[in-house]
Order: structure tokens, then C-alpha cells, then sequence
């Protein structure tokens, strides 16, 4: 496969959520001539987001306004945006690697910057979907302050389902935690602290079914030990693990267990000129602002390591 | 002392940079009752920043803008903003410290969080100041985008000078770097890297004396072993020394050697209770958007760990 000279470049971004496009408005500012890639709209999970309220500094923004300046600031700075999906990445050397997209397209890069975000794992209940943004939400700490002093539900046994459940704790006037099994997968410590908690109540053997409410989540039906209940819900967050997108580079060394990525404090990973930056790299807490924060720290670390 | 009962919060946040107001945003969503104190006009450093366009989203934005949308953003959601100057803080148990204000005013806490932020060593130029935004700048990633392809000085023969330099060669048509002394501080590999960038010059025992230029810098004269020269320079960047502002937490076992404080990935310190955040902690990028994230980060932290 020739390559077109024009698909050169000192840095190619793989995702243009918050993460990429970020990395993007800074390495271009590095004066570096930089492509950002998608297979779908830019923004990331921001352009499935109804509503942002802690962007700091906007109280109130729809997630496709934020994503639309987002992406034309660094559009403006003269990064380049290429529509397409990456099937597969190639290392050379530390300052020569390969991109492939599915339609064949073959790019150079300089270094590379992985910011494909992650997707959550949905519970199989048949209606789930729709009441996304309407009380259904995948991230308690982005959308938990919209539901104050209303009941809510966790579905999920893990560490996550367990920690999301304390934060919570304090913005709900109640949650419930539907657990499949017999007994929590988190650790013991994290459920004894939860179970301090006075307005926490877990159902074990328990599995929601089905979601009620005309405009807004407002009741779950569930299945408790065979026996078929409803419960007053009006916000819901199931936490059931989540599916870092990875499946382009999975021959390369540098995956946590789970599938995140591992890189120090400068988003570099164990291979010299990959870069991991957003939701797909391992760490605790996953916001827009931590993932700008991952960008611009690649982005400027690129511009100090990229001779042109 | 007297309590005053109004006087009394979960979290106590000093210093209203990104950093602070952020992490206000993040604990008050979290129902956490907050307050931020600040000696001069929330925002920090952006408040003497003219223009700011690394800030994803706003391609330009005024400093005094950003700044005053954070900081409505952080009063919409209920924080408490308190003007003082903190003079002490003192530590009883994990949950629970007093910070002490200059005009006796004692405050109760279940966290503190320091955002104090730095300031940045100013060299004895006479009309240095008049140039601050007007080419001189304490951030070269910030700021030197704003003078493409012209010439650049940055002042100090320490790391931060040498690291400096090499990003600003790759935006700056030549960048001279001005040393007092006869020797680089920095090390010697950071050394060699930056001898050999093409566009980069070094003067050792040299010492830039005055700044010319009607609106905008445009010449600086400097005395390079014990001779007057003149060089055309547009921006400039001292990078002497950064003074964290710390006095208020001196007998606290949280500094490194150079005054930052020490924390994990959670911006927790060695005391228990006592968070820091933003340019005052240990970190190797300090920019707005990573101040932020570091504010995100401990106000999701704190809104596990506070019970009300």
C-alpha cells in the first residue's frame, strides 16, 4: 500500500472526545501538524450528554454545544479531522508508527495518541435506552445533582457499583443497590462502609427488568428471589463494568487486566511514542475535565519530544 | 477564641484559582457545604492573565472572563465565598482543622483543601512590569503561541529554563537564553538536547538589564561579561524560580524541598483531612485545565469521605 504523503503527520489522535481534542488544541499551538480521528461525531460521550454542569464555568451546557466549540477550537488551530475507524496500529520505532482505517487508509505518524474513551456495559433490560438522559445515566457524578433528594438505584456488585453508591448516598434521599448474586463482588471494607450507611439498602439475588414512566424514569419493576416488585426510582446507574475501546492496538504491551491502558504521569505507555490519554487510560476518576487535563499534558509532552 | 457557628463547613478550600473554584463546583454538587477563601480577586493567576486560548472550548477568552464564570458557576451551587488572608491552619483529628484568618476570624473544617497557588521569581529588571501581557510572560506554553515565528528570551539556567526553551524553539523564530552564571544549572542531558536545537543560543554570564518597546517589547539590553549589547527580542520568559504560597501550613509535614506539597493521585496529603490542589502541588504541568482536573479529582474524593 503506497502512502499518500498528505496522510503525514507529526501526531495522529485516535478519538475527539474532551481527551483528544484537547491534545489536539495543544500540540497544534506546540506548532505540531497534528490529525485528530473519529468514527463517529465528534466529542465523544460528551455528544451523548444532554446536559454538562460541571464544565467549570459553564452551570448549564447542552454536551453537543460543548463538543461542537470544543472541536472548533481545535479545528481552528488547524488540526485536521478525519472521519473514519482505526482497525489497526504498527509501531516502528519510537518516532515511526502506522495507522490503518478500515477503508484502507494508511497513515504516518510521529507519535501516537490513544483517546478512545470507553464504553459502559448495559444491563439487559429491554427498555433501557430510552430513558437515557431521562433518569438512566452511566456516571452518578455527572448527573446524580439533577435528581436531588430523589430515590435511586445502582445495578451492580463491584467495587465501582459500591463506591458510586456512597457518593450517592449524599445527593439521593435513598439508593438501592440491585445485586445479581448472593453477595457483593466489592471489597469487604468498601461494603462494610456502605453498609454504615443509613439511607443504602441492598437487594441481593435481585434483577431489574423492567423501567416505567412516561417522560421521566419513575418506577423499576424488579425480580427479588423469584418474586416479582416494584420500586419508586427516579434515578438509575447501572455499574456493571465498563469496555475500554482498545480492539485496534490489542497486540501491543500495554494493557492493564481490564483492558485500560497504563501510562505515568506523562501519558506515555511502555511502547516510546504511544501515547494514552481520557476514559481508556487506567486511573480513578473519569470526567470531561480530567480527561482535557490528560490532553493537554500529552500535548505538551509531544511538543517537547517531536522534532520537526 | 469563639466558634461562630456560621463559620463552620465541610470543606474549607483556600485559594480561588481553577483549582479552588473547581473543586468548589465538585463538592457542593456532592452536597458538601463549602466555602473559598481568597486575599484578592477570585481566579488566581487568570485574573492577571489578558488573554487566554489554551482553555478547550474558548478559542479566546479574556482572563477576567473565565475567571468570573468560574466563580459564579461555584456561588450559583452554594459555596460561601469568604475575602481574607489565611495566616494558619491547624490540624485536631482526620475530620476536623480551623483555619485561622488575618483579621481574627476562625474557621472550622472537616477538610481543607489548599489551592494556594504560586507566584513565579521576578528578575531585578526595573520596568519589568510594564511588559506583563505585553510580551513578558511567566508561561511560555500560555503565551507563546501569541508570537509565532519571532524572537524569544527566557531568562535562568535551571530545568524549568532549559525544558522551557525547547518547547518555545519549536514556536519562536530563535530563542536565546540568558544565563547569569558561567554554567547551566540544569542537567546535563536537558543540556545537550537544547545545544542541539538549531534556533536555540545560549549567553552565559549574562544578565538582561532593561526592556524597550512602545506598546509590546521589542529589544532588550543586556550585559553579557561586563559588556552592554542590545538584542530584538518579543517575548520574554523568566524562569528563575517559582515560590509556592505556603506560609499559612509551614510546620505541616506535606512539602517537598522546594516548598509544593506532596500528594497521592487522590490530591491527598501526609495529613490526614488536608488536600492540596492546582501550581501549589508537587507536579511536573501546571495549566489551567490540570488545575481543574486536580479540583475535580478532590472534590469527587471528598464527597466519599465527609459524612454529614
Amino acid at each position: 500500500m503506497a502512502i499518500n504523503n498528505e496522510l503525514t503527520f507529526d501526531v495522529v489522535i485516535i478519538g475527539a472526545g474532551p481527551a483528544g481534542l484537547t491534545c489536539s488544541i495543544y500540540a497544534s499551538r506546540g506548532n505540531l501538524k497534528v490529525a485528530f480521528i473519529d468514527k463517529g461525531a465528534p466529542g465523544g460521550k460528551m455528544t451523548a450528554t444532554y446536559e454538562i454542569e460541571n464544565w467549570s464555568g459553564e452551570e448549564n451546557i447542552k454536551g453537543y454545544e460543548l463538543s461542537t466549540k470544543m472541536l472548533n477550537h481545535a479545528l481552528k488551530l488547524g488540526a485536521k479531522h478525519i472521519y473514519g475507524n482505526v482497525i489497526r496500529i504498527e509501531n516502528i520505532s519510537e518516532f515511526e508508527h502506522y495507522v490503518y482505517l478500515e477503508n484502507n487508509q494508511k497513515i504516518k505518524a510521529k507519535a501516537i495518541v490513544i483517546a478512545s474513551g470507553m464504553d459502559n456495559k448495559k444491563p439487559p433490560i429491554p427498555n433501557i435506552d430510552f430513558y437515557n438522559n431521562k433518569g438512566v445515566s452511566y456516571c452518578v457524578i455527572c448527573d446524580a445533582p439533577f435528581y436531588k433528594n430523589k430515590p435511586a438505584a445502582i445495578i451492580g456488585g463491584g467495587d465501582s457499583a459500591f463506591e458510586e453508591s456512597i457518593y450517592l448516598s449524599s445527593i439521593a434521599s435513598k439508593v438501592y443497590i440491585f445485586i445479581r448474586k448472593s453477595y457483593p463482588k466489592a471489597e469487604p471494607k468498601m461494603v462494610e462502609d456502605v453498609q454504615k450507611i443509613d439511607n443504602i439498602e441492598i437487594f441481593y439475588n435481585s434483577e431489574i427488568v423492567e423501567l416505567f414512566g412516561k417522560e421521566q424514569l419513575e418506577k423499576v419493576k424488579y425480580i427479588e428471589n423469584g418474586e416479582e416488585k416494584f420500586k419508586e426510582i427516579n434515578h438509575l446507574y447501572p455499574y456493571i463494568g465498563f469496555l475500554p475501546i482498545n480492539y485496534f492496538a490489542k497486540d501491543l504491551p500495554i494493557f492493564d487486566a481490564n483492558g485500560f491502558i497504563e501510562t505515568n504521569e506523562n501519558m506515555e505507555t511502555k511502547v516510546k511514542g504511544i501515547y494514552a490519554i481520557g476514559d481508556v487510560r487506567q486511573k480513578s476518576i473519569r470526567q470531561i475535565v480530567t480527561a482535557a487535563s490528560d490532553g493537554a499534558i500529552a500535548g505538551k509532552i509531544l511538543t517537547n519530544k517531536i522534532k520537526k
